[in-house]
């Protein structure tokens, strides 16, 4: 920690009124340049369609605005390639902008600042790079989906049983199972649409929290830049983050149902379960233990997911109680947004290149979906469909199965006496029951019958052709 | 706690299979009667339509389904004469009611269960709720809407200090401040409205995961009870809650609305602000000092808003890392969902009724809003409107506060000689500024001059006259 | 939801300063007797140790504090026997308490209140019940921690693999695995001790925020009610809920240890894993597969662990930003320390009944614990001990690993010439190397050598049978 | 984002088992150093003592242990100085270390692995710097308490309103508020105290997770470290992260108090309470509004303390269901540890220098404290003591106030007979009570009265001058 000395005079855009400079544990303390620099692209466009519009209503003049423009695409080429001296003095991306552009124009660059204020502009910067975020998220999600689609694809006859309570409950397809995060997936890529359209509206013109006098046209500033509708209220302008909220929200959820599929690849890749084989490059080892194939990438997912539930929880706590309009509080949406935003993209990326390597092991999941009476719901359907109402077919299976446990076989392994026994309605039918007559009979819409399953696929098929 | 002796046999629809009955510590943990009975109506409905369908599709003989139905309605008119005799022994609303059904049409009740199972029966209960609760959410925004708006109405000529950082900023008129919340609660409706069309597709007919081995014909259940589509695949079909997620989170995020406008009323009702007079039958007194009028109401909205992100917390835990399809930990979504509406309803309504009665002092509003330099913004805008550009013309009002404040004065208090001190663009009319023409002038579109907030106003009386 | 008319006359302690009586909106709102009546003991308690200070210091007459003492000794006798008219009209404990003294004693109940407030009365009452629900945890905690030894203790030679990543690493003792959660109980036992000593400090005599003035005796009252200090400051004991925290904290961290526990039950009773059964008084079925056996106690606990993190959360937000010193927020306190505790100590209780008959399959552990190259580190360490740096060693051991896997053979197969391949300081003993020996070799402090985890288990014994 | 091409190798520690280098986003997603080379003087110093106890006990010669330990204590050095090589390709701070001391000292750094692993060399790492993190926080939080009470000496003749529910309540010193703080501070104190002593315990020696099968010394190396005693169980050791819990939720806690402080300088420095003026060095101003003084620094701490909570509850959420032992989840413990611990001690150092230079407005505080009927609890007390029940005396005063704020009057406005029409008792005294008065007579221990503040300011010097 530095042992700062006096106070200094830094170079603030609202010093004047001050007789002395901040303290420099102020400085640190609320400087904002490290999180918010990630934000320079839209600065710069917001501040261009800001000046343009400036010029065009003649409340600068249009050299003026020319020349603001101008510099502030020189700016954006120097940010670009590197050059750009970032300043840790002033404290965010606004004011390293506006200074650097008053070294390159002179006293123009301060008439840019005319009919706004940062509350509005930091608003506007943090709305448009949140769509572009949701964007983002959209892509990244649709190049997953493409890769559990062709892992599903590539396994599509593969058998394993599906559970519950993680419990063996009735065979599934591997890519019954697969399509079910592609529905997760695809709910995600709904939210992140509506999160987008939720920021969908420009702040821009609601100057510091009570709108401003002079004669702009808001209307054209949201055109340039690719809003679809303007704040209708300035006080709500200025102090509403709900599409930070929202945009974390869907990261939140998106993280989840990437955690449940991180849990089911430890699982499967366990020496007990047995079904998933990582590759090597997707697996790591032991410092101390050289057998070991550890599932590292899913691991940190699962941890990473509540670190994301974490900035949720961050963010909503920001603005619990918080009083209209602009806080200071406001400056912490962002290191939740972004680190929610990092976590995902990163997540994605890792899990859409894992999943191609992904090797199955189809006999032992055939294997496992035949053991533990796996088809004991089928035979009480069997029963059903021979008049015996649910619940009394259901009492009688489970019956069958106590005594077949207690005599440590299988179903096949019982006589048709046997069976007959519990229920005369079994008749010699009963050891025809086979692992893919249970599986084609699940025919009903959504069920796991081969039929169905190849159909879904089609649908992903077509659907992740098409949409982006 | 009760101190159980040893396990006893419980009425469980499942129990064929075990020598022994749960532990009664087992029944007394996992029991969820009080919780899930509240979704009766939902569940008879989609008994109903179940059974309706089994019986068009003669899954079941029609005779049967014809009993079951009959049965049902019976049972809809028991419980809501509250008549239905409840029994915690039997762990939750699906089979109490089946147990009933059985005691009422026999055997027949048996068949009811045939091509379903409780995963996607709960989870389509649980939905047909979310769309009621989110409907009841929207209707019950709406109201609060509507008394903000009357209370903006009857306002619409009150001045008071608009504030950032809690620091008088610039002059607003508080219908504006007002409107800033009606904005705020109609996202809170576009986001009930996702939520809805997020839990709006049909799990039923996923079995426990698996599907099922019926010529089921969902579309028409689907069609009965209002769903507008089918969930796609079974395995997701029963191990999804993101609807209940959304759900949360939108509750979420409406409270914490409604905890800065709790936050408001408390700094408000201040002797300090002291701006806002909260009626007798909406403050509360104290024990020992009885000059108190406590804004009670607002203070526990606030601490109930940490309580409702909380459930959402709770909600994404269960979630994180569960692997597929049904596990138990899923149960605990109801308690979540319904403390979470349970608490925004009851804030809505308690607020609703309460801003009717909320007395502003005009007086004091008005003269809060002329001190503390609260044109300063105005004063330099006028230095820019004369060709100062703005930061120069920031600095210049900056060190005019410095000295003003620095001799006690008003800006009213200064000469013309004094404000020429500071820049020579002053000229004579520097004293013409004042509170009115400062709101005036902040016309643009948002801006809080009387002309845009009538013209808000009336397009909230539209917009609240029209939709539900 | 009641449609309610208009605003009726409560009885409310405080209401003579008010016109109207508040709405019952608004009495249903802040009604607080539903959660705070569990306070009862409390309550009279320390009215009477109020009362009884009083009459000993003459602030109120002998004879008035007398009949105060009989009169509260009256009401603790009626709600302990279940005859206490609880009224909903009078909104908490406090006042329902207070108003039947009154019915009882006549005017000197009026006295009680004499020289406090509800703000120190309420955290007096909270504190006395958190000293109380920290002992009761630490008993409970006592109970699952001799289940768990007597399940290690019963289980003394159970060997099964110890996971690092869901990965088998190396062979451990299943006793060894038990005494882990033993060591993550007793630090849940100093966590709730410690929250005991927190909560440990009298707050009555701070009144409603300023202290009193009167002469009071607060020691005495301390002693009586068996605080050991007194809250130094009056503005801090009445808004102080910190000790809440820490007993929700102490509550969430030892819900993940059982979380955790939980975990491996279900996947040790899964059928992959296969190394427990549970009982079947601790089992569910399904409604729909009769062969299923379910794990649904854990999971539940799994889920409710996320909910009182949930509750850690709400009271984190209820205090964040709250101004000095009582605000109504603070009643929500006590719904998150109440749910945390029943959650918790309904979640032990029931873990503490299914240990014992918990049957572990020792033959599947050790065969288990044998395969997969487990003892793969044990050759390494071999090596090292016959020169070889770890480092080199262990990169030894993985070349054998990669080569014995890809002829699909075990160690044990391999034939000392390939061993040698490897290195030539395997000479002929490599194939020695055995489980037991592995196990054997563990022996330092903490390790699962046998030897070791004996003294663990004494050191265990010792300790729970002499501490509560 | 890179766009990787095609595995490489990379120089992990554990490579040789596996044909394939590991991906490189897999390297990305897992690489760890940029957070744990902050442990680097913990890693040092642990594998310092590990390897001379190597050395001792013979486990590994004493020449190559010397080696070690010279060649770390040189890596110790050039990290200081800025000089060392960190690399990147190298996933976390133990291989740098490692991999450094090999080009140091050639193969016997391959010795140090010797009888321990990653997964109790990190453990103990955290925990050495868990200790010293809470050292840091003691003596960090003892500076903010020095400056209160600094603050609350100079100031010890203030008079201000005390407030409950952010109504005037009572009048206190100002000191004794300021002493609420201190008292808040104090018991973190405490729970860091705790929290270190959580963490005191030495893991390393757990090996993996099932101990080591070397002759080591545990005792010798916890000495030399700094431990006061051993972790008893390896599985337990390794797998545990409570201690890093325990301090996030110590942080959390403080965090909260200094939120409420936070939240009252917010207040108190508005132009409505303005009770406090922030010096220039610790006010921010706008960059629209010339006249503003906003209280940042509070601002900022306000919402830091919700993203400190979401640390708390991101840790919590890695740990629940976590299987044991060790798994990669764990990794994200360090980040939130070490977020909690910069934010908290960045906000302490930032208050702390704060402080000293607040100025408080004496004589708006005893105005504001003189208002309202702020002594209506003296009147209804002075009532008591003439005889009359607290809750008539409470009833009388409550009429009295609302005759009195119809009549817009003070209570030194109204006449010895306007009293007296409301009790008899009151007779000419009643105009006697004042301010003053009023404070020294809440004079039990704990209360406001001037003399009791005195002995608490002398308790804190006595206290702040003898501990750290």
């Amino acid at each position: 920690m530095p042992s700062p000395t006096r106070p200094r005079k830094p170079a603030k855009t609202w010093g004047s009124r001050f007789a002395e400079g901040t303290h420099p544990l102020v400085d640190k303390y609320t400087l904002s340049l490290p999180v918010d620099r990630r934000l320079w692209r839209e600065e710069i466009a917001a501040s261009i369609a800001h000046s343009r519009m400036l010029g065009r209503q003649r409340i600068i003049r249009r050299a003026d605005a020319s020349a603001i423009v101008r510099g502030l695409r020189a700016i954006h080429r120097e940010i670009e390639a590197g050059r750009f001296p970032w300043r840790d003095d002033l404290e965010d991306v606004h004011t390293n902008v506006e200074a650097r552009l008053r070294q390159k124009i002179g006293a123009a660059a301060g008439r840019l600042h005319t009919a706004r204020s940062r509350n509005d502009q930091v608003a506007t910067d943090l709305r448009l790079y949140a769509m572009a975020a949701c964007d983002r998220a959209v892509v990244a999600i649709r190049s997953l989906q493409r890769a559990l689609l062709g892992l599903a694809e590539e396994n599509r006859t593969v058998v394993m049983p599906g559970y519950t309570h993680l419990q063996r409950a009735q065979p599934v397809l591997l890519a019954h199972h697969l399509c079910a995060y592609l529905e997760q997936l695809e709910r995600d890529i709904e939210r992140f649409a509506e999160a987008r359209d939720h920021a969908d509206a420009l702040p821009l013109g609601s100057g510091a929290l009570a709108g401003v006098p002079y004669p702009i046209d808001r209307a054209s500033v949201a055109r340039e830049l690719g809003f679809s509708r303007l704040c209708d209220n300035s006080l709500d302008a200025v102090s509403d983050r709900d599409f930070a909220v929202d945009f974390v929200a869907a990261c939140s959820l998106c993280m989840t149902h990437l955690s449940r599929l991180a849990e089911e690849i430890v699982l499967w890749s366990s020496a007990e379960f047995g079904f998933l084989r990582l590759p090597d490059a997707f697996s790591t080892g032991s410092s101390i233990m050289p057998q070991k194939r550890n599932p590292d990438v899913a691991e940190l997912a699962r941890a990473r997911t509540g670190r994301v539930h974490g900035q949720l929880f961050a963010i909503l706590a920001m603005l619990k109680a918080l009083p209209l309009a602009y806080n200071r509080d406001l400056q912490e949406d962002k290191r939740a947004f972004f680190e929610a935003e990092d976590t995902l993209l990163e997540t994605i990326e890792v899990f859409a290149a894992m999943m191609p390597g992904l090797e199955f092991d189809a006999a032992r999941g055939r294997s496992a979906a035949s053991a533990n009476y796996a088809l004991a719901t089928d035979f009480a359907d069997l029963l059903v469909r021979r008049g015996l109402p649910f619940r009394r077919a259901h009492e009688v299976v489970g019956r069958l199965v106590r005594y077949a446990e207690e005599r440590d076989k299988t179903f096949d392994e019982l006589t048709p006496a046997e069976f007959r026994r519990f229920s005369p309605l079994f008749g010699e039918e009963a050891a025809k029951l086979d692992l893919d007559s249970a599986l084609a009979a699940r025919n009903a819409p959504g069920g796991t019958a081969p039929r169905r399953v190849a159909a879904a696929l089609r649908k992903w098929w077509r659907r992740l052709d098409v949409r982006p």
